[in-house]
């Protein structure tokens, strides 16, 4: 399935960048059936390949798992597709950058056009207030219900001591806002270091910025090294 | 064109560095007619090869479009041509260090010789001055000609929540700049909050310094690691 | 001997995530004898091969020297396999964004979830105590008793001016807790600096967190990588 | 001329590390004749073979010029070699995290003992005091002789505003020296921004670390690295 590429790509793509270490994912809603999504099986972003692909309806219920693992984290996936129809791929990072954010309560703010996204807001989600003395992951169908409801309609959700989850409506949309996320809060600490105050982005921007910011100039090139590196790691 | 070699190496050795990301751009204006200027179709840097050069005038309409799409944001080379008759090489780019200050206020001073031209003053183009509620681009002529107003008779001018405009008297210096003011801002950063006190080259160290450096002795260097490069991307 | 090649990758997969420098070293308890510890000649980490692969017992003498030169701190192996009987990997290193943490007495903190073993406590060695006037180095038996009792129970000690020492009940989770360690050293450092009040993982998370965190999908890629390029260094 | 690779070797794994950028230079004091030394015609260091090192007397002028053009700040070589017998290699870098201590007046300190050599004293160069309005460049023989009396009996001097110079009894401890130079300053700054209170090498342990410290686990396997770029630089 061409998607399956897309897939490999965006895998390798947010490893290449530093974006996703061995624990993070990427998903893509089947563009078939809205009610399915496809993931890579518990695998390390940096070797999936198009055979590592499998399919799950949005209860993450791999369809056939074969004595193939699933990824433990899956029903950030299934349920934020359940609550957000819009959004055709997910993103769960432990983006590093983001972390110092999501630990210390200092929002995350719009400080250049590239994450203007982040203007639509980005909440923190906080593990504890749904269930104490986990081990962070969301790994039931209820935790990943309170994380799509602190999700809402925003782009994109921290996760308290642990990562991110990002959404687009493609597939370029989710891995450009998990590259620029990184780098947005690398930016936003600096500045905050530098000066006493920060300009950010205004409402006004924000809007006009969003909308078509799809990353289309970086994603293809993206694809064609991510999936030149698929095709020679086979040999 | 031999010229166009150059071009595809100040692309690639700018990504190469980290000082553009995939909507950057270079161009040149043309030792032919002082009236035209070169510069990549919309394209990711690090791929750019010499048949993705195309030619403007000075009001940014492509000579020969032949279908190739346009980089929104040509106006800034265009206006700045206009401005600056000595001026033959222009980039634009989201350098990640300079955006901080380009959202405090905190001004770039010369910190090293490296980037002496610092000294020269590095202004802030704020486009809300100009044009409110904008997505921060500098897609009209109207915003091109504001920025190149605000960069005046400097090397350099900090776009507040984006980026750069760097330019030189040849594409040597402006690719050198632009790789000296990315890490410049990093240094100045550091130095700021290390200690209470910077001290900055003087007015005459920056006007020893300046006229001599064209970044020659790197320029060729990395001209032959990019073309090299280029080529291998071929095969 | 099969737990060689998990050597040979483990020295170079911390060596590429830039975690030891040319001095750091890992052993492996041996698996038949549990007297008897494995590690590498004086050599760079990143051009370690099986026959590079040394026995000591736990009072750290080599069994077969053939004239290859031990390296000094192997004290540092020998004296905590003895404390330790459940430990079967030592990793020693320079890990760079844990110094600072070794010099001002600031505590690492478990600060998210890939690191949560730091929540068992990291103490930190001061060599001082034991002996003045070192070169800093635990190259004697009384200095490695010294290190493993300041080490105690926990999963990992920093060495004062130094660097660190990290263990676990397999090779994995010794490797997968030192890139991790210096990742939440460089987390800790941001969110100090950026947040006056930092959450960290408490004990039911920290408890819950640490049994099953193996570093599983992270090993075998690296595994596989470090040992492709071992092989491709022969030719 | 054997030495001839040990300086090809040097230069690269300076540029390798990110300690010289394409301005930086190596010397070795010729083992035949301590009136003359060696060092690369301006060339961007990642380039140099043994075919571009120049022989000089220890006023820095070439003995046989053939055409190829010198280093301008050759005089800080020249220079260290008359006043300091015992050296016999030298570094000249732009070293980045070594800049915001030279324009800051924080003094470095001996954070680790890999850069013990830190505690016989750092000196910085300020070249204001011994000429006014320079490109900040040492390249007369009375700049060179300045720099030479404020390094005195140090191992390595900052110069404000510019870099370094790093001097060894060898090859092995300048390059080893360089590199942990600046390594020793990122993990300073970063100390001094953490905690209120650093504690760095007392005068015992630097007196125990210093005389011993070659670098040669790390030269060997740097200088095989960069012999080995270098001759497949020729294809």
């Amino acid at each position: 399935m061409p998607i399956f590429e897309d897939l490999v790509a965006a895998y390798r793509t947010l490893a290449e960048h530093g974006v996703i270490d061995a624990y993070g994912h990427v998903s893509m809603r089947s563009p078939q059936n809205p009610q399915r999504y496809f993931i890579a099986r518990a695998l390390a972003p940096e070797v999936v390949q198009v055979e590592d692909i499998m399919e799950y309806d949005l209860d993450s219920v791999p369809l056939e798992e074969r004595g193939r693992e699933s990824v433990r984290e899956r029903f950030i996936h299934g349920e934020v597709y359940k609550a957000r129809p819009e959004v055709m791929a997910v993103v769960h990072n432990h983006s590093p950058s983001v972390i110092p954010f999501s630990v210390t309560g200092v929002p995350m703010r719009p400080i250049y056009h590239m994450a203007a996204f982040i203007g639509e807001g980005v909440p923190n989600f906080e593990i504890r207030k749904f269930e104490k003395g986990t081990d962070l992951l969301v790994k039931s169908p209820k935790l990943g219900k309170a994380l799509a409801k602190t999700l809402g309609k925003a782009p994109a959700s921290l996760m308290r001591g642990h990562g991110a989850v990002v959404v687009g409506e493609n597939i370029a949309r989710a891995v450009g806002r998990s590259v620029y996320l990184e780098q947005s809060a690398q930016l936003q600490m600096q500045a905050l270091l530098l000066g006493s105050k920060v300009t950010y982005l205004d409402k006004a921007e924000v809007k006009a910025s969003v909308p078509l910011q799809d990353y289309k100039r970086a994603w293809p090139m993206w694809r064609e090294k991510a999936l030149a590196k698929a095709k020679a790691d086979r040999k």
